[in-house]
């Protein structure tokens, strides 16, 4: 094992790549139209936004939140994300007033926390556990730096680099004990370390990671502080991760989101640092969440019961709690391990997750959101427009709006292509200014064309992912057949390229039966519809026989066929099924068993984000396989 | 329809009924020397019993319930039954003394409810949504009961006639509203009425079953008048089964013990009464209950959200909640509808719980409780010794004591045998004093020998069930073959019976593989093994392969065993069944259909009420059938 890693690439910047036209540039604009301004509306309407002006108090709100702060600010980042692809003076209006707004509530050492300014001034830090206080400073600075980004405005910025600062001084300066329940800061430390180049940023993060876990129960002495036992607590160490020092740490455990947001922050310190043993734990954690604890969805936190990690294998599917906000968090890490090493793996996770467990997220009109993401549902289930705790739907919609800087990846002279998605990259590589334009149908189509345009010529390595899920595919190069070998997942075209030079690749995308780990108890023999990278599923409202009563066939073809009358359009997939048959059961529930009765039934797969757009019913994903 | 209804018969009297040898009479057996022994030092350790001497102050316990007087009541009515068949002058002892605390801690009034004596002194009758207040004066009331029959003193029966004169006075003369959000105060004060002849007791009952569901929520004025927005309460009315006048009801809802306690009271009502319209709601809610909300083990109650029935064919299997106390309730409720009307399939329901969701809720030693009964368990769910809230523990051990109690009916010189237990019943009827001496081995073998022993001759029906799970069986008088029709699941031998008549029931008990209602989704293409009466699982501790990966073969024989190292001996199931191999699978969780590699395994059931009695580990009721 290397002593050292190092960062293999960095992703393109989100500035540098435009999307569309296509299914994302679809739904960027369902975001930027419909989910930002809701979000945001939603955030002013419920009291999260006039909490700034620190006038408010918590009997205002019907229940408040000590994490509003960062319902607003991710809110405030997907707004700001948005406008980078699509400038729009009025938005731009709205979110530097509400830049300013927040950072009208810092206090004059800096500290900026609407919760603990207004209702509990003197419990400052004093429970790390429980109050997010941390997590809300994560989320303050990330929607500092898109502030910036976005509309080149320090005003934000500058005050969350105060904060961090402040921060920066209690906790490593003076030394004061802790980390956080919630993790999120650390991600954020090392995006503002990574954005400013100030060093103390990195060390805070650093700081926040070493601790964790290490010598006796940081929790549980600051809840002896508190003068409270800590026994009777509901959550362990594990449930914060913090049950071991993180280098340590073999298995994904505790909360969800959490434990990604801690992965995340891993993988980013073990590329600034080069840290071999913070990498490998970052592997090992990633093997145990991606090889035992994730449905065929990406959704990941299988139980409610602490939005948690239960056991390998334990991946129920009607009370499957998948957070939309785990989901993404899976797609982060995911997406953070891949600038460390560029195995095809990871973007095929990161990949599962968004076009499954988190873009289910959102309605396909944009207004609806679902926290929790079963694969089975008799019908109660039902996106809402809003949550008390509502941290999923700013979460969604700040990742499609950013979703152009996780496609990309650039390092030593390779120009890497993680997904397909149709657009343009503008980047410069072997000191040569290149723009890769990116046409694609996908996820509906495997045919992906792309061209260089550059001023001269220049040499270089196109590195093009070959997605886990394809097992058939053909490359050109101006025509010309290539035969390459793909290296982790990867081909890579390295040649010297000139302008308008065209690479083709064709992936193969049948419709494929997917089997589940014998182990994973509740699909055994059963199977789940996938093409491409979309997990489908099957929905009352395309069906006659009650959808729990189908199964589908093992010798059946099931064939795509586009349907424009779901959202924009979307491919479904149809063939034969059978229904088991409830006649002759009139007034039985058992007995003793005879053939089961099978009627031929039409099946109709359609994509798992788009279930739940039309009457509510039953749904599933996994199926028997007769 | 009958515009009125008439009780069809009357159970055997416990004390007229002798159990053994055989399988009950073991369990009784530890029943006795283990089980009620240990509930009544529970009782005693947590405070429960010093809470009777109103010194106790709530701070003495860590977590009082506001119906701790049930628990020890159950506690005292469980002894008292075992005392009636087998006399010990200890236990006697204890009881008495026990009658005497109890007792004691009634009030000049005639009011007898500890926490409202000593913790809330002035909140008598102000919450009867949640406090349990007239639920544990049924229990009282049944305790008193069972403490004279067993004992003959009138200790306790005169305290709890005092306090339901006091209820009656309150509720019916003073009129005030309300009835129990618990309830059992209703199937309680018919049993008073039947032991006393004391109408007024009957009146009550009645008067409560007639308000409940009356009109404008009774629970959301009561809320109201304590100055709580009912609104903001977790539970509705529907969950109290107070959504509608009990008449009116058609499905079962809410909360399942409450649910079950209910229905026992208006059936019992209803063979009091003759009331044609409320036997009518009885079997629409036993139809509901049996034919859409009822496990292969008898477990009501689906969900451990609010302890409830959910919906239609909503049968989890791994989160089943299937309290021990619900099915002890669905037995309650079916023995009630037999005395109503003589139909099988109530004694078949009745031993489906009772073999099954009742009996697995204590351990074969008799000293550990299952609250919850899943069918499926990753190893995770074990008997514990006792439960803050303890109300199972008691009351499993008052139902296998009085179980004597619920196996024969009388009515219109008909003797009925609804259970095959060994053991003899003596009666009266045609006059002549008769002792009905049953031998079998049931449930592990389906012969039943029963003799009849009388002074004279005498002319009288002797009814015999067919249980709904033998399809072939064979009947004979003194050794002549007697072919009989059964009418609702009992055959009739009419005749003149002599001293020593042997009747010879051999009912065939093949192994079954039961499938359920196709609807029943989580149960689809799955089946469960049945012998006789007793539904099996499949234990890790019988396996080598894990049992989350075995399926069963439609084509396999599997062979009944006598198996002697279990509990006092079971018999056990064995046959060919495949593992779905997880070879071929490092590192991956999810693949495209290949054919699935299946070794054969060798498959071991084991009675569903015996497991969890070894080491832990994964068990399943249902399983695929290849």
């Amino acid at each position: 094992m290397d002593a050292t890693v190092a960062r293999a690439s960095r992703p393109v910047d989100l500035r540098d790549v435009t999307i569309g036209p296509g299914f994302w540039a679809d739904r960027q604009a369902v975001n930027r139209d419909v989910t930002i301004p809701t979000v945001l509306d939603w955030c002013e309407r419920t009291g999260r936004l006039a909490a700034f002006d620190l006038s408010w108090r918590p009997g205002d709100a019907k229940e408040p939140h000590v994490f509003w702060d960062s319902d607003v600010a991710k809110a405030l980042e997907a707004a700001c994300y948005s406008l980078t692809a699509h400038p729009d003076a009025a938005l731009t209006r709205r979110v530097n007033a509400l830049a300013e707004r927040i950072a009208s509530a810092q206090q004059p050492d800096g500290y900026l926390n609407t919760h603990f300014t207004v209702v509990e001034p003197n419990k400052r830090f004093t429970n790390l556990r429980d109050q997010h206080e941390l997590y809300c400073a994560g989320h303050l600075i990330e929607a500092g730096l898109a502030h910036h980004a976005a509309t080149g405005s320090d005003t934000l910025l500058a005050a969350v680099r105060r904060y961090a600062d402040y921060l920066h001084d209690l906790f490593v300066t003076q030394g004061r004990p802790g980390y956080p329940g919630h993790e999120e800061i650390e991600l954020a430390l090392v995006k503002l370390y990574r954005a400013t180049g100030e060093r103390r940023y990195l060390e805070l993060a650093l700081h926040f990671l070493d601790a964790r876990g290490q010598g006796e129960s940081f929790f549980q002495a600051e809840a002896r502080r508190r003068g409270e036992d800590p026994a009777r607590h509901w959550g362990d160490d594990a449930y914060y991760q913090a049950h071991l020092p993180v280098r340590q740490q073999a298995g994904a455990v505790g909360h969800a989101v959490r434990a990604m947001y801690l992965y995340c922050a891993m993988a980013d310190a073990a590329a600034e640092t080069g840290d071999a043993a913070l990498a490998e734990a970052c592997r090992r954690l990633w093997r145990d969440v991606t090889q035992h604890k994730m449905y065929v969805t990406g959704g990941i936190g299988s139980t409610a019961k602490g939005e948690a990690f239960t056991t390998d294998y334990d991946l129920p599917n009607a009370t499957a709690y998948a957070e939309t906000c785990a989901a993404i968090g899976l797609f982060l890490f995911a997406q953070r391990m891949l600038e460390l090493e560029p195995l095809a793996e990871y973007a095929d996770v990161a990949e599962r997750a968004l076009y499954n467990g988190v873009l289910a997220g959102v309605s396909l009109d944009g207004r609806k959101f679902f926290y929790v993401n079963p694969l089975a549902s008799d019908g109660g289930h039902r996106r809402q427009e809003w949550f008390g705790c509502s941290c999923c739907p700013p979460n969604i919609a700040r990742l499609i709006a950013s979703l152009g800087g996780y496609l990309y990846g650039l390092g030593n002279g390779v120009l890497t292509v993680h997904h397909y998605v149709a657009g343009e990259a503008r980047v410069t590589v072997a000191g040569q200014a290149v723009r890769l334009v990116q046409q694609t149908q996908y996820p509906w189509k495997g045919r992906v064309g792309l061209t260089l345009r550059l001023g001269g010529q220049a040499r270089f390595a196109l590195q093009l992912r070959v997605p886990g899920w394809c097992r058939h595919w053909t490359l050109a190069v101006n025509g010309q057949p290539v035969r390459a070998r793909p290296v982790d997942g990867y081909v890579r075209l390295e040649r010297l390229w000139s302008d308008r030079d065209r690479v083709e690749l064709d992936l193969t995308m049948p419709v494929e039966r997917m089997l589940a780990h014998p182990q994973v108890s509740a699909d055994l023999g059963q199977v789940a519809l996938q093409r491409g990278p979309l997990v489908y599923c099957l929905e009352q409202a395309d069906h006659r026989a009650d959808v729990r009563t189908l199964a589908l066939l093992t010798a059946a073809r099931y064939e795509p066929r586009w349907d424009r009358r779901l959202g924009g359009g979307v491919v479904v997939l149809t063939g034969p099924g059978r229904a088991y048959s409830p006649a002759g059961w009139k007034g039985q529930l058992y007995r003793p068993y005879t053939q089961p009765s099978l009627r031929p039934a039409r099946v109709r797969a359609a994509p798992y984000f788009a279930w739940d757009n039309r009457q509510g019913g039953p749904m599933r994903v996994w199926r028997p396989c007769l």
